[in-house]
């Protein structure tokens, strides 16, 4: 993260080498090969035996996040989105590095913000900034974040993987992402202060499965494994096409928090939404037959549900299933940004 | 690199997945963990007792390189760029990940010809994609890039180690880089084109010192390296302020290719703008004055230009002196994005 100017700008910004220095490089601190960002690039040693797990994102003002977010959450979302990816490989997060293009309306207060949802993350996750790059756009504010992690050689698990015949099973609540959205777009006011904010939280602050993810890696159980961001119906698609297998899982046994069933119990027809929303992070995991009560109870140890939800066939394609047991008609499948 | 849609939009793109499928999964064959982006996230084994070197940076169109500039030397440069800061530390590059901000502009043809230039300098340094994410921005183009090497434990070299009394050297030729950038802007049209095509090609497309950084690293001989990014006097002022001393170089050393020379005696007040214009990409490196016989052996037998430009000091401050003794005039001290 090496800058190029010390001068001040128009905007009251101190100029990148300062940006660095004031709020990036103490996040860089519990790093040693950081070098405090006053270096060109950082290295680090990978403990013995393990391979190294990366994944990258980008994020555009406006397109995923919204300019007047609070840019604390706008950071620790960034960070639990990717932990998230790392959390389906089975990986123990290490640090990431980030490019930020700074838009003529960050203001300083904003930076320090950002900043410190970073750092609070950080702490929560033990995890460190390794490096990166700070530019100027006239586009929207944009970042870009490449997260590494770190698993026992050859033991990452994949979308790839799994049989007909295996379970699927998924951690948490489905659609309460989804949900959180909505809230905060001002719908369902009459909902009550506390599922509100619990519904917001799992949309801005979703959690990484970060032990459960390294549990099951270490158990070497899991066929296939993958992050629900897209929403359900289309990651168990991408799960299933990556495997080559077809699926079939149904629809009422989609995990409700109480939130979530008490706005599907006003809007029952709300069901197709919550399975095709995005934004759950959770995992889907595939185990043979045999394996699921070890799974279950993985699950159990760490205090977190897990749902059977169906499995995988030899069809080729992924049905959701209503009650009848005919396919639910899932209007638009996966959360779309491009 | 995972997607989000399969559609095609309005402006004739096909969607996320079908753009990675098409353009990047090819650029990611030869690195087996990045399951041709078909996966979240990418696994890479380093070899044993190697440890990695990481360095990111944001480029960003009509800041950091022109609309119309041609596709594949856009990727190209990027490439190239990260690679040189890879060379300083005397690392092997392995690859990289990288997002790409589409634009409205941006066109099947733009896309085909970027990945044809990656996969061009792909072959020539024998890195591959390791993953990323493609997104769509109401901005401007935008791309961001890590790039990752791997160095024996502990033999990166650094900005910082630098002492009083070190000999400074450089590589190559200096001032090329910012010439070029004034070439394209239709600069000298009289100079030859055998010149004009030297310097519009040192500027698009950089050669990172790749082998050399690696072998003398392996000498274990340079006290500080960095690669020349933002101009031979920013640099050297950066060197020295992370090695906590000072530097004095004499102007007139400064290495020119005959195109340079052949402006500067054109417009012989040129010189301070060769010595503060950027976009070099060769290795800045310091030595304990007993040791820069065994740098320039190898500098020799690599067959690459290596000028001595004067010593690090204890004075606390850069010192460029003019054929007179008296310091050169530099009215603007390195290339300022920000």
């Amino acid at each position: 993260m090496a800058g190029s100017s010390s001068e001040t700008s128009d905007d009251g910004l101190p100029g990148e080498f300062e940006v660095i220095r004031r709020y990036f490089a103490p996040l860089a601190a519990g790093m040693p090969g950081a070098l405090n960002l006053t270096d060109d690039a950082c290295t680090y040693l990978p403990p013995a035996g393990e391979e190294l797990v990366l994944t990258a994102d980008a994020l555009v003002a406006d397109v995923h996040f919204l300019r007047n977010d609070p840019p604390d959450l706008v950071a620790r979302k960034m960070l639990r989105v990717n932990l998230s990816d790392l959390a389906a490989k089975g990986a123990k997060p290490v640090g990431y590095l980030m490019t930020v293009a700074v838009d003529h309306a960050v203001t300083a207060s904003w930076l320090a913000n950002f900043a410190r949802g970073l750092a609070e993350d950080q702490r929560q996750f033990g995890i460190h900034l390794m490096g990166g790059d700070t530019i100027r756009t006239p586009g929207p504010l944009s970042l870009s974040l490449t997260a590494i992690g770190t698993v026992p050689g050859g033991r990452a698990m994949r979308r790839r993987g799994a049989q007909p015949g295996d379970r699927i099973f998924v951690t948490g609540t489905i659609g309460d992402g989804y949900l959180g959205l909505r809230i905060l777009r001002a719908e369902w006011p009459d909902l009550s202060v506390g599922y509100r904010q619990f519904l917001t939280d799992r949309y801005q602050l979703p959690e990484p499965r970060l032990v459960l993810g390294r549990e099951i890696m270490a158990a070497g159980i899991a066929t296939a494994a993958m992050d629900v961001s897209d929403g359900l119906a289309a990651d168990l698609g991408h799960l299933a096409r990556s495997s080559g297998c077809g699926a079939v899982i149904h629809a009422e046994r989609t995990p409700l928090s109480g939130a979530a069933a008490e706005i599907l119990s006003r809007e029952p027809g709300l069901l197709p939404k919550l399975i095709t929303g995005g934004d759950d992070y959770e995992l889907l995991l595939t185990v043979r037959p045999e394996n699921a009560a070890q799974l279950r109870e993985i699950a159990g140890k760490a205090g977190l549900l897990l749902t059977e939800l169906g499995e995988m066939t030899d069809s080729g394609s992924v049905g959701i299933l209503d009650r009848d047991g005919a396919p639910l008609d899932l209007s638009q499948r996966g959360y779309q940004h491009f």
